[in-house]
């Protein structure tokens, strides 16, 4: 992923400024503008305690048309009751009068500390110098503008010809810690000049985030703010349906790879993380209990330290996939490898293995392991971070 | 807990030498006989990779009554597959004709890395020291010898009256990391004078096991090695069964105690612990949905992080009750306490708090959180450790 390579999407302004939220003169509050007529998909965390933000943008995108997303960082806007969803409204309400569209057009996001009031009034005094500031360029800014305890902005771009058409595809995502989008995502926002009609988009946005956001764990922890969008504008001219199959499965990998870009990006610059892992669960009897495998190894304190000390503990996979809780899961037919170097084989360690081949797999930055579980056709995968020093400092100061 | 305090059961005699498993000149190997005629209960792992010695220990036990516990630390003897049975077996033979008992009639027990073979050499030519320094008054010495990461061992000791006859109960626990005794335990040996028949000792460990082991988690990881013994010599002459009432429910509740104090004992000694915590869930529907909440937040690495720095970010406990997963749980009625300080009531930050008056529970080295979900007539408690900047460090340089 190269964030500074991005492509502009026709109907789409960005602006990103800072309005001294949380900290001073830092990027914060970010204004996204969609072109009349677009078609907008989302989805939304599924921890019980959703946001104020969250709630508000449901219920907005049900009702009418979406024409902004303002984002805030500094303040997720949770745990802050009936005032927290007043204070969301607030700014959309402020934000449509000073554009002139309604207020349910407007759908907000925050990010940041729980259970704080929102600073409304130094988000509507901000957003005249935002609207100002729109232009069709700013993606990086924007990028840069949502996040948090990120290192770096994270956008993903592509363009492609469809039947001699050119249409663009270009998202950001923002996300560290408190990282497993349980079948949602934290803060993302994909863009398209296709055209593409609002169910189908809805459709598209579920398929790319569940093999995506959804496949990837930090520590195991559902945000309460979690939200993804899907925009399309419609600018290309390029209408993308189910009827026109080859141009419809064209643009969803070419979506489909945008989210994992994004996704994969999340994790790469996750809290901490020194290492980027992949974990395939190969051969399991259903894509639950391929999950299930995948995220306990993904999320065990111990493995997870293992890593970041590029130590080939790999008792501790074993032990992992052990405690997963699949039924009548036998040893004698599992077989695990890390990289292109078998761990076990039939159950027991195998013959070839040696502790300085583990050591070399293990040094790398990127780490595959596969696990055949030899009990039936389903294979999932999931990413997943180390758990290094600097995940626990940067979690226990992250409020002082 | 005062390990250093205890009374000797009698019918047991212990043992610990140093028989330089992995490191030297460090107790590592302990012998516990029991008496001939003692009743002897236990409960293993649920893991699905048990390890060799679990195995061998189940099967044992189900053999033939049991006279020998033979314990070692630094190698777990897991994931060693059939050689792994083996070697078990071979110590247990090995000490069998040593002592002129079966083989079946010694369980074996092993602690320490998983994968590697076992040195069977070390331990069968240690035998015969451990056999001549068998003593009933060794209990300090066998609580050290069963220690890996432990920095100290963990004894309870209670002597009650039960129809004016003396009852003794001591036992010993270990574990520190890869702790979430599923079911079962880490390695924990528990032992009475009372005369206990073996239905009604298993159905007595089993309740004990319960509420003590089964209600602790350090970091969710649950070894593949875990075992808690109960034994019964009946040398007090004193008879405990169903139909004395009130002599049973005494009982009980003293063997209940110690199994508690020794659960909390290692969550005290947790790798990198600075803070116990316990997590009280109350009026929820089930056990289950209570414990399930109880788990994810004593399990969230963001929870546990700042506890270790004494922040009070309630946020974020309130967003992992959130993603525990529970159906239709309604953020109105939850009301959620630290220490004596109420946090949320009915959904929202309750009027009454103030941050300094949570930095004071913060700051404690016992805190205990009430989670109130107020759909049902259920309640459980966990206790549960921080996560540290030395549980990253310790388990980075575990096997360094």
């Amino acid at each position: 992923m190269n964030a500074r390579k991005f492509y502009e999407v026709t109907g789409i302004r960005l602006a990103a400024i800072a309005s001294n939220i949380r900290y001073a003169d830092r990027l914060d509050l970010v204004l996204i503008e969609i072109a009349r007529g677009a078609a907008v998909a989302g989805v939304y965390t599924q921890n019980a305690f959703c946001a104020a933000p969250v709630l508000l943008a449901k219920q907005h995108l049900q009702t009418a048309t979406s024409r902004y997303f303002l984002i805030n960082t500094g303040n997720a806007n949770a745990g802050t009751g009936a005032a927290g969803r007043d204070d969301a409204f607030r700014c959309c309400q402020a934000l449509a009068e000073l554009t002139e569209v309604q207020a349910c057009s407007v759908l907000p996001f925050s990010t940041g500390v729980i259970g704080e009031p929102l600073p409304v009034d130094k988000i509507v005094f901000g957003l005249p110098e935002a609207i100002d500031k729109l232009s069709a360029s700013n993606w990086l800014q924007a990028a840069t503008g949502i996040l948090t305890t990120d290192t770096r902005p994270k956008l993903a771009s592509t363009r492609l010809e469809l039947d001699g058409k050119s249409v663009t595809i270009t998202g950001m995502a923002k996300g560290s810690g408190m990282i497993k989008p349980d079948m949602a995502t934290m803060l993302a926002f994909v863009f398209t000049d296709a055209q593409i009609h609002q169910q189908l988009l809805e459709q598209k946005l579920a398929q790319a985030v569940s093999h995506s956001f959804n496949r990837i764990t930090v520590d195991g922890d559902t945000s309460t703010n979690d939200s993804c969008m899907l925009a399309a504008t419609g600018h290309s001219q390029m209408q993308i349906d189910a009827g026109n199959k080859s141009v419809n499965e064209k643009f969803d990998r070419a979506l489909g790879q945008i989210f994992q870009e994004l996704a994969t990006g999340l994790i790469r610059d996750a809290e901490g993380a020194t290492k980027f892992i992949t974990i395939n669960v190969r051969q399991g009897a259903s894509t639950e209990e391929c999950l299930q495998v995948a995220y306990t190894v993904a999320e065990s304190p111990l493995v997870k330290t293992a890593f970041f000390a590029s130590d080939p503990n790999w008792g501790r996979i074993l032990a992992a996939v052990g405690r997963s809780g699949l039924k009548d899961l036998s040893l004698d037919a599992i077989a695990i490898t890390l990289g292109d170097l078998a761990l076990i084989s039939n159950g027991e360690l195998d013959p070839n293995y040696a502790e300085e081949k583990a050591q070399i797999e293990m040094d790398k930055q990127e780490i595959t392991i596969d696990i055949k579980l030899a009990r039936g056709r389903c294979s999932e995968m999931v990413w997943t971070s180390d758990l290094s020093h600097d995940y626990v400092k940067i979690n226990a100061e992250y409020r002082t």
